[in-house]
């Protein structure tokens, strides 16, 4: 006999030798029916795994990363198994789970159709309802490979020689008429899979690289409960609405050309409109909180990145202009500002009465990525950031780091972001250092101070290994779009090692003269990233005191024009965006129209309101107003911008 | 006996034969002391000019450009003679009048020193004293050449080698021990060089190559009478404390620094300041005028630039990212805003209703200069700019001309720059055709539509021939620094060609596609450009509203930091950029540096003021104002801000 010990921490007593789901079923079998795999000793392992002693035992169901792995895994086989009754002349590649369902590549002559994915789907259900058992088995290395060959499976040829070098045995998985290469672990039986939906058919290059064969990749999703695929697929639907690089586009945000290049968005009026406030916002924030703005060029030439360390460390990701061995003067375009913005601390000698100094500037940057890499407004060649650098006194580390956080945590309060984001604490990694300058007790000294910090504050984070900055570390505050993808919004990070390249120095109260610490930060992400989650936030329909056009007059006939230009200039005149809707059509078309175009106040002028000066006031969000004297709605929509209200 | 028309229109009989300078003593000495030279037939002749038949006749003056340059030619001769008397191994390059002087350039051992040219200036005073004639004298091209060598003067030997070719005689002036090969006019005698100044020695490459040998130029300035030379001098003085280039670095408005590379200036927090200002200024102003907003790309491939004309008529301006024979992609940083804002117009079919399109932008742009070319803030390889385009049926592009210029004068009003600018109307050359895009009949098109507006618009402005854009005529407004060289501020353009290479067309209201007019224009200048002229303009003593800093407060004792601070708060709820002046000084002092630094309003505050409730207040301008409640004083500050007063 051995003792389990399982979550809760009781102990459960099993047979020597007895598998992981004869014990499960053991304590019950819903929770063997739920079962998707298990973690023994905190690993994750196959329900068939057979316990010889003492360990933890923990059950993972669909509830757990770990078991929606384990499902989708299973899907995938479903899945091919499918395919391969359809299509046996198909040649499988891999078949993994992803973050939200699994996908299988196939070698076969033509993508398939949506047509065929449904006679697939078809054939799946079939498998499903036949409650295929799973069994696992292994073989030698040789065998294994002879196996593979007589089944007529390249792809899986290639990927066993590379595991037969160990002399391992390898890992099958075979249901009914079915046998795949793969080290799993999966659900006992085909039966769980109840509901599922193919999403989609890609082209995809064997092993990602473009020098191979393009495969025919099926993307899936798979649930326990029809119920659970439903709200999923709605939830997927919802998404694409949101999807800024879809809705920017619609609402003539932004747009891409072809001729300027990808990565390279056109902020059409009303873009550029959302983040002009964004910026005054920021600066105007910052310069309340201390900072100084500064303005630093867009270039330099490569002599001010030799110093700071970007031509050594990360000229792959600059676009340089000239070519060493030939020109005079090569020039690069920066990637970053700190260089640039020391700068400013350098124009003259500084004392310790100068310090904190808190630079400032909505900073254009240029990152040289490849085309491929290029995504709407969040993977970009080009973005603007409100980007700053604080020059400290050490002792004015952690009053300035927690300044920092406070204006972050405001601004993405103002935005209605702040419950979406997470921290994370980027750090080097010790055995990678020809990434990162500064030597390890510089590291430990700054990451130390980092982790005092965000300790003391309480700030719960994750840790990223070999994820800082190359000059130190970095506190990343999280978000994730709308299909779930995540990215760094805001960074802070702490510096001692370039102001040491670059010779910066103050004279201290007693004369001498010390190094200061240096912050980066920004108090916002870049400008076209924060354009894209809000989009993706509100759906397009931006709070009022962001919304590019915040008000439409419609009058219904054309003897209301005069009223209403008289309410338009007033409503100018209170620094409102408006618009007059004058055209030659229905009242009901034109607010379905204004509707469509996330316009937040409508205002109808007919008649009634001519008479009575007032005016007709629907509002976006809460549909009909009512009627409201022109200082009643004035009133309304200064207050709603006053406060940024959300 | 022959006639000679004066300037009044009067007739003056001479003998055929009398030379120019005969005839003007016999008008009268008084005119025959101040001549400098003579214009015949329209033409600028020497005094010594031998009349033979009728002609008009005019004398010129100091007064006169055309007689300050034969003032200032005689002037160098003066030099040139005093340094051989002096060096007579130095030998002798070239020395012409310039717009507010001469230089002479020379080949000797080593620079001039100051010491030197004290000395210099005391043996051109001897020179001038003595009264000595100039003659003018011709020799056929081979003696000429053997004259020159015979005297050992290298760089005029080459010199009139290449006149010599002409077959013409070559034509000398001597004064006295010194003789020059010169084509004139010069004065009759050195008297009348009676006040000079020589004002520095620099170095100068031989015909201005680096391959050439670098000579000694000394630079000079002379006047009829003392108190003349004294007025330009202390005007001289003036110009350089204005000078923007040092000005604008003293009061930590902007530097440069070698490692980032000339023409990139970085903006300190007072000039970044400014120029967020202006920038709000303007894209205020031009939303208030119907402008749209955008923000589009700061590069783009090549291909753009391949549709637009600039890969072939402007690529040695720019700055390309890449090599066409190696690289996939082949970016270039911009130098011009237009094709990338068209996209906007592009994004979708456009009808009549959607013109008068005016799309404005603060546009960053680049220029790959030579690092020679550079100049503080004027001419630099980066600069910002509001620029913008307006998409036009034909038939509103003289409204819209009127409403750009409108805009410009409100700028140039607001900024106190209105009285110093003039206009020029920039036209392509018939004769230079590979220079431009389209055909001469677009040009006419295009030209005669920009003079019909102006000539109705009663503008005054001159003609500049193959100053235009490549793709359309200018109406440049020009503005002179504090040195009197002029640079273009603002441009209004008209263009009907880029229209036709990007495929921009709208549907007019009878259904049919038509090309749209462009007008091309700025708000205002680069605002790198707008911040040197307002220095120089304002001497860095901006109006209260553009001051970086507005308000100085200045405590006189620790006592009264609470009530100083309390005003502080005030004053920045307010909008008011302010300081404290806290430190251990004299308030005589803190005063005397804040006027020092510019800044507009000094508040002192003791016991009195406490006590009081009140602040007692000192204008930068106008001196001490006596003791003000804080409402009155913020009432002041805000009018004199909302009102833009300069």
């Amino acid at each position: 006999m051995i003792e389990l010990t399982l979550k809760d921490g009781s102990i459960r007593q099993a047979e020597a030798g007895q598998s992981a789901a004869e014990v499960i079923k053991g304590i019950g079998m819903g929770l063997y029916k739920a079962a998707c795999c298990v973690k023994i000793n905190g690993e994750v392992k196959d329900l068939r795994t057979v316990l010889t002693e003492n360990c933890s035992f923990e059950v993972m169901t669909f509830d757990s990363i770990e078991g929606k792995k384990a499902f989708w895994h299973t899907a995938s086989h479903i899945l091919a198994q499918a395919v391969k009754r359809l299509y046996p002349e198909a040649k499988l590649a891999i078949g993994p789970a992803i973050d939200n369902g699994f996908y299988y590549d196939f070698d076969v002559e033509k993508p398939f159709t949506a047509d065929e994915l449904v006679k697939i789907e078809a054939e799946m259900k079939q498998i499903v309802k036949e409650g295929i058992p799973l069994e696992q088995f292994e073989l030698p290395p040789a065998e294994a490979l002879k196996k593979l060959e007589e089944m007529g499976e390249p792809y899986k040829v290639e990927l066993c020689s590379e595991h037969a070098g160990k002399g391992e045995p390898i890992s099958f998985y075979k249901q009914g008429d079915f046998t795949d290469l793969c080290a799993g672990p999966h659900l006992m039986t085909t039966a769980p899979v109840k509901a599922f939906k193919l999403l989609s058919c890609t082209g995809a290059y064997w092993r990602g690289s473009e020098k191979n064969k393009m495969l025919s990749r099926i993307y899936g999703t798979a649930y326990p409960k029809a119920a659970e695929l439903e709200a999923y697929l709605k939830q997927l639907e919802e998404a694409k609405l949101r999807d800024h690089n879809k809705l920017g586009r619609e609402l003539e945000l932004f747009t891409t050309v072809d001729c300027i290049g990808q990565g390279l968005p056109i902020m059409l009026p009303k873009g550029a409109r959302v983040i002009q406030l964004l910026q005054r916002f920021v600066e105007d924030e910052e310069q309340r909180r201390g900072y100084l703005l500064t303005k630093t060029p867009l270039m330099a030439k490569s002599d001010l990145y030799k110093i700071s360390g970007h031509w050594d460390h990360y000229k792959e990701g600059m676009f340089v202009l000239g070519d060493e061995e030939k020109d005079k003067e090569v020039f690069a375009l920066r990637p970053m500002t700190c260089p640039f913005q020391y700068q400013v601390f350098l124009n003259r000698p500084r004392s310790y009465r100068d310090l904190p100094m808190r630079l400032g500037e909505t900073s254009t940057l240029f990152r040289n990525e490849d085309s491929g890499e290029m995504h709407g407004l969040i993977r970009v060649r080009q973005f603007t950031i409100s980007e700053g650098h604080l020059i400290l006194r050490p002792e004015q580390l952690e009053d300035e780091f927690r300044g920092c956080l406070e204006l972050a945590n405001y601004m993405l309060t103002t935005l209605g972001l702040a419950d979406d984001v997470t921290y994370r604490f980027s750090q080097w990694d010790p055995n990678n250092t020809e990434k990162y300058i500064g030597t390890p007790e510089q590291w430990d000294e700054a990451q130390g101070a980092m982790k005092k910090i965000l300790d003391h504050l309480g700030i719960h984070y994750t840790i990223g290994i070999d994820e800082a900055a190359f000059y130190g570390p970095k506190l990343d505050i999280q978000i994730k779009n709308v299909h779930g993808k995540e990215d760094t919004l805001i960074t802070i990070q702490i510096d001692q090692m370039l102001a040491q390249l670059f010779g910066m120095e103050y004279t201290d109260v007693d004369g001498t003269k010390r190094r200061p610490y240096i912050i980066h930060r920004t108090s916002l992400g870049c400008y076209e990233r924060t354009l894209a989650l809000l989009i993706e936030k509100y759906a397009g329909a931006f709070p009022l005191w962001l919304a590019p056009e915040q008000v439409k007059l419609i009058p219904i006939a054309d003897r209301h024009m005069d009223y209403t230009l008289e309410l338009a200039r007033k409503l100018e005149a209170a620094g409102m965006r408006i618009t007059v809707d004058d055209r030659a059509e229905k009242v009901g078309y034109k607010i379905r129209q204004a509707v469509l175009e996330k316009v937040p106040y409508m205002l109808t002028i007919g008649d009634n309101e001519v008479e009575s000066k007032t005016v007709s006031v629907r509002s976006r969000r809460d549909g009909d107003l009512g009627s409201m004297t022109q200082d009643a709605l004035l009133a309304k929509l200064v207050e709603e911008v006053a406060t940024k209200k959300i």
